[in-house]
């Protein structure tokens, strides 16, 4: 496989090293720890039939569910076979001569971008500023750059960029019709969404393009689902020509329907990440050898100060990590876990301390 | 929606004629009428759990069942999200100037070639002849055309095309460096697949870039899953690149290792698609005003004589039916209808008796 090394591959891991796969706690994937909401288990359930039909071509439903959701217009949303597809089908759409990347991000931008034969632009972020975001990306955006990806909070760092950041870097990225790509797969997690979602800007900027993914926050991705929102018709109507038919799955589609409908789920889940959160962060806090980033969803990265392979010796103790060293601007120094559950998260606690002493 | 029309959007159907979805016989399109195998079906609701977990990202499971199953090895081997997946990032990987099409013929070959601004020449097949792919087609090969598209048998026709033709039509397109794309999503539907797949002729020839659809056979098309089988490594190596990881869902992973182990219900869906087809081919063509089209799998063409829209006039009956207007190569005189079980079967043959008189 030519694929970049992503998280939730356990599969994988459990084969190459022989391990009992269901001994492996995982937290190299970022999805809800609540797991599957039950009741959309009952949906799938219940919707089992259906797999013998096609699924409705149109996605009419699926399309009036999502957005409802995010209160913008069917007409202005694209759907995908998990966000990987949305940001495949971006860049298959704007053939971009150049995109720019904050380094570190999610993997999948470069991923795509490269797969369409496009250059890269790195705009390094800096770990003594927490790895920020900021208006000095502007500088880097110019009339070579035909895409900007922004991930809102960013993956493996979890830095926030306030929605001031983004409004300005969409008016710079205007004045060089440059796209602005913002992944907000992650931004349900966390209730001060609106402080940062760019959502309600589509209307306003034609330059703006809103990835999402339905995976992590209902925990669904084996069903594969997410979606792109924007304004603009021409890269709208283009993705729509280039699109797969059928793309989305009858089981996603029902999934996804029900799933966004069950808000006490959603609010559990944010309440439930804002504590764990919390808690796996002080204890990692409290490690002399290890240096946490804030986190502020579902994932927490950090440094490890001294010589030590700690995903190889975690993994002894049937713990995945993510180590994070094939990111752009990071090292193998560096590493990200997923805030599970409680009992989980101790887990992992007791097992650092056994490798770190 | 830019999308081409095809069979099976009862949905949609329901939704634009208000029609009670759960009592329309879709005719329209070409699944197992047997349904899934109910041990499929306990496969996917026991394997649930894992919509949970991503899928793995290498296939290898699934990957190893293909293989054994069509008797090649792994690395020929890449999989997509429905077949229609596998045809577009063929054209992806290709990028062909020029594609050559039998017409009529399946109408995603065109959608995806104009996806990728292909240019379309068309081979129209005559019905004088029954519809046949002969060496006829090796006239329109030439060095502009990149890809040649043979759906074999061919839908909506049912015509099969001799594995003798497939290999002269490899030859004539290797002087040519033209790609044969052979799209074999119905040939397991019948007993001598042997003497019409193109299967054992992948090593010797790297032209050749066999199709699969496993939506069909296994009655899962809400699930989506097909393949392409190639010993062209370069066009292998490019779809890899370009294809979005975890493109397969974890149901349909599970389901389609499973079902290709089920050769019962493969040799009961065999016998059962010669013997409905042939009381339906009998029983329309008992109908003075039908000229129906010898069929060789799970669906039929016929044409209708006279003035008359059939397929409104059955839909007023709650049976859905084909028109094949929007081929290329047809009209609205044209019909296709997947052969489905006995009893739908003799009420589509009552209504067409109700509407023809």
């Amino acid at each position: 496989m030519s694929k970049v090394v992503h998280g939730g591959n356990i599969d994988e891991i459990s084969r190459n090293f022989n391990l009992d796969k269901s001994k492996l706690i995982d937290f190299s994937a970022n999805i809800n720890p609540l797991g599957i909401n039950t009741r959309v288990k009952d949906i799938i359930i219940k919707s089992l039939d259906e797999v013998e039909k096609y699924p409705d071509i149109t996605y009419f439903n699926l399309k009036s569910a999502i957005s409802e959701f995010e209160g913008v217009e069917n007409k202005n949303l694209i759907l995908g076979n998990g966000a990987a597809e949305v940001i495949f089908n971006l860049v298959r759409a704007v053939k971009p001569k150049k995109v720019l990347l904050p380094a570190p991000t999610f993997g999948e931008y470069e991923e795509a971008a490269l797969s369409v034969n496009s250059g890269i632009k790195y705009y390094h972020l800096k770990e003594e500023k927490n790895w920020i975001i900021d208006e000095e990306i502007n500088k880097y955006i110019n009339n070579d750059i035909d895409i900007v990806f922004i991930c809102n909070p960013n993956n493996p760092t979890g830095t926030l960029t306030s929605k001031d950041s983004i409004i300005n870097i969409i008016k710079k990225a205007k004045l060089t019709n440059t796209i602005v790509a913002v992944d907000e797969s992650f931004l349900d997690f966390i209730k001060e969404e609106e402080n940062y979602s760019a959502m309600r800007l589509i209307k306003e900027y034609d330059n703006l393009f809103i990835i999402k993914s339905m995976t992590k926050l209902f925990a669904i991705p084996g069903i594969r689902i997410g979606y792109g929102i924007s304004s603009n018709e021409d890269i709208l109507n283009k993705i729509e020509a280039l699109s797969v038919p059928w793309n989305i799955n009858v089981l996603a589609e029902k999934a996804a329907i029900y799933s966004l409908k069950e808000k006490e789920y959603i609010e559990r889940t944010i309440s439930y990440i804002e504590e764990e959160k919390n808690y796996l962060y002080n204890e990692l806090n409290s490690f002399q050898d290890i240096k946490v980033f804030k986190p502020s969803v579902n994932f927490i990265m950090f440094k490890m100060k001294r010589e030590i392979n700690l995903k190889l010796e975690l993994m002894k103790r049937n713990i995945i990590i993510r180590s994070c060293s094939n990111y752009e601007g990071l090292s193998d120094k560096y590493y990200r876990v997923a805030v599970r559950k409680r009992e989980e998260n101790e887990k992992l606690i007791q097992a650092l301390k056994d490798v770190i002493k």
